[in-house]
């Protein structure tokens, strides 16, 4: 500790003085579970962690690091898969934990306000209380943060219904990296007077400010749902069915997941990770759950999906009759969260495609990844927006290195008007494949925004841009 | 014409070699009709009308403007009430007029590219040709162009279910003021690769871009509604209404207007540009619409009605049996667009306040606008948004100026945390007005994107900033 003091960063006398004690850690030992999230990415010590309590204590801190120039890395829940919280050398962590906690609930304007460090899953719980729903769900809900949500636009599995983590945000708080503090906590839904700031902070990965409060919209509670697994032939069963059900459910189309044979049969059979609902093998399998508060939801979806199997579309399928099974069929899915040990190292893509080519391209994946010699790649993803999860083995017998993959991966994407990243953001991991879904124009003009607001390029430096 | 050819801006030569005869309109007596738009704000007669059919095209034609210094107001339909598209002195006119047309319709995707010149209107029915529905709705359909309600975040009568503007835009084409085009013509619902740069461009009203093409995002078609008409008490009620609305029916609320004695009375009455479709006399009427595809729709409709009729929240009401009560029933909230002959001179405020207080400021803004001498005021709104539409007389027989009523007005906006603009947007009339909603940082932030991106301030100056 001796040295460590010696050689310590001449910014952490001034954020002592500001943070106090327990605002700051500088013990090596300490810091260290800082250093990276859970995207693999090897992270270097911060050279400190702030834990500010309050918004001007952000914006204080900010300015301290200013003025020394220190860099900071803006952390939530570490829960991120592109390396967006890594730290780099030299850098400094400024971690939420301690700004925390739902600040005020309305259930009438069915809006609310939180501390941008509250987990995920508080707020959705916060917000069944009163009988509405914060309807983001991803799987890290016990660890992430929202304010990690907003930096990233976290999707999930709800967003054929609800859209994106933006689409929730009714109003942000934001630190600027000279210490400005942009007050956007409004809670209208309808506000066009001027430009709206907070949609360039709103997945900017904590590149562009900090998100220190935010306030969310909230909607009715789903009373009831159904949830079916069906065995189908092929991707474009799966497609026109997404679309049969879009036009029968509408808005009460909750989720619409696809599990290709190479996941299905890895997760229920070989890795044994989850139990197969159904009997027998299918070209696809797809997990379909609609929302019902009326008396006549369950029949119609029955009645639907019945038509379906009758007309021979559907090769098997079952309902979920209760809550267990309910878990059961969506267990099968959630696995992704656990196939680490069976699977190994892995490259996790978050591949955006329209999907109506979503099937093609799997197909093109597979021949070119095959060309490659790779040994094994698991398919699935959110069908109902064009969001393919391809995880692609990269152990020690592989004959190709992991830049390999990526090379053939993202041209491909390139090729097929698709995006490097649906979901899980830019990060450190997909910044150097940015181009393959970006004009030189837009990467330009992003450049030109990350230097308007972080001229020093203090704030999360080597992420995204 | 003689004179006005010898002095005629020293662009113009170079933007007919560009765009051709065709493509530029200079005769004076042609480039009056571009002077404004319906805010009612004097506009100045164009240096010129520039007529591009193509995105390289108005690309070209900005780096004319940009060299010769000419500045350039972009316009659609002109149907703006905020006067985003007026022109003054010395300003050419970009018309996206000759740019229109639906590029392509994938209903599968529920996806359509159109021009930017693209009407409205043209928009909503080619969606319903295909059994899907583009879900804002304002007014003026079938003048508005879908560039022009994407440069204004337009919002309309449905957004209490379906969001405004922003919410239905994939991707957007933008063309910079130095003539750079930003490609985003994206299809994908999620796609987190780097800053999201078309929400810089939807509601910034032409001040930094101007939009060529857009991807919409298309929703199932409502096949029915119900639509009521009651007459409450006052405001909490029909709060305490909508609460109940939201619960009962979730995402099927499609609309839930409100109209005050002050507005029902003139209406109804006095002005005979409606019928009354109630027969007494009541403290607030309320306009609410579902949408139902499933066979319980009416019913369940009928029975929420029924159960509010029974425990006296609602003292009367009717339901439309029909397509041609539909709209009566409408009818009454619609005559707002036909007011201003037996109106007069007025000022059309466009007010946005949280839900919860929206009783109380009317009553606050009756009682200051009382001690000023106002003779008149209507007052209508979209409560379910917290959007007011306060339509203030002005006449010569006020005994006060304009700017004292806005100044009283915009005054209580600062006081109740409102907004000067839920859906109108600022254009010159609310410029002045904007610090009433927005801090000095968020105006400075504001400040500076323009200067990023329009550092000479050549497109729409004069505007929002």
């Amino acid at each position: 500790m001796r040295g460590t003091m010696t050689t310590r960063h001449p910014a952490i006398d001034d954020l002592l003085g500001r943070l106090g004690v327990g605002g700051l850690i500088v013990d090596p030992a300490d810091c260290a579970r800082h250093a990276a999230d859970l995207s693999g990415e090897p992270g270097a010590v911060p050279v400190a962690v702030l834990r500010p309590t309050d918004t001007d204590a952000v914006a204080d801190a900010l300015r301290i690091c200013r003025r020394h120039g220190l860099p900071i890395v803006p952390q939530g829940g570490r829960t991120g898969l592109s390396g967006g919280a890594v730290c780099l050398d030299g850098n400094a962590v400024l971690s939420l934990e301690r700004m925390s906690g739902v600040i005020a609930v309305d259930p009438d304007a069915m809006t609310m306000c939180v501390w941008a460090g509250t987990p995920l899953q508080t707020v959705q719980e916060r917000a069944r209380a009163v009988g509405l729903d914060y309807p983001v769900d991803i799987g890290s809900r016990g660890s992430a943060t929202i304010g990690g949500t907003i930096a990233t636009n976290a999707g999930g599995i709800r967003v054929v219904r609800h859209g994106m983590t933006r689409q929730h945000i009714l109003g942000l708080e934001v630190v600027l990296p000279d210490g400005t503090v942009l007050d956007g906590l409004g809670e209208l839904l309808k506000d066009n007077a001027g430009y709206d700031l907070k949609h360039l902070f709103i997945g900017s990965e904590g590149t562009l400010g900090i998100v220190t409060r935010a306030i969310l919209r909230l909607v009715p509670a789903t009373v009831r749902t159904s949830t079916a697994l069906l065995g189908l032939a092929g991707f474009d069963t799966a497609l026109s069915l997404l679309a049969s059900a879009r036009r029968h459910f509408g808005a009460d189309l909750v989720a619409f997941e696809g599990m290709w044979p190479s996941y299905w049969d890895f997760v229920c059979g070989e890795a044994r990770l989850a139990r197969s609902p159904l009997a027998g093998r299918h070209g696809i399998y797809a997990l379909v759950e609609t929302a019902h508060d009326r008396s006549d939801g369950e029949a119609a979806f029955e009645g639907w999906l019945g038509e379906h199997l009758q007309a021979g579309r559907v090769e098997d399928g079952v309902i979920a009759q209760s809550l267990a099974e309910t878990r059961a069929i969506w267990s099968v899915r959630e696995a992704v969260g656990d196939v680490d040990p069976a699977l190994g190292p892995h490259i996790n893509f978050d591949l955006g495609i329209a999907p109506r080519l979503l099937g093609r391209f799997v197909e093109a994946c597979d021949a070119a990844l095959g060309r490659l010699g790779v040994r094994r790649s698991l398919h699935l993803g959110h069908i109902g927006d064009g969001n393919l999860h391809l995880l692609v083995a990269t152990g020690h017998e592989q004959p190709c290195s992991a830049h390999a993959i990526e090379t053939v991966v993202y041209g491909l994407v390139d090729e097929w008007s698709g995006t490097v990243t649906a979901e899980h953001g830019v990060g450190t991991i997909k910044r150097q494949w940015l181009a393959r879904c970006r004009t030189e124009n837009q990467l330009a003009a992003m450049r030109q925004l990350k230097g308007l607001f972080d001229p020093d390029g203090l704030l999360n430096p080597g992420k995204v841009v």
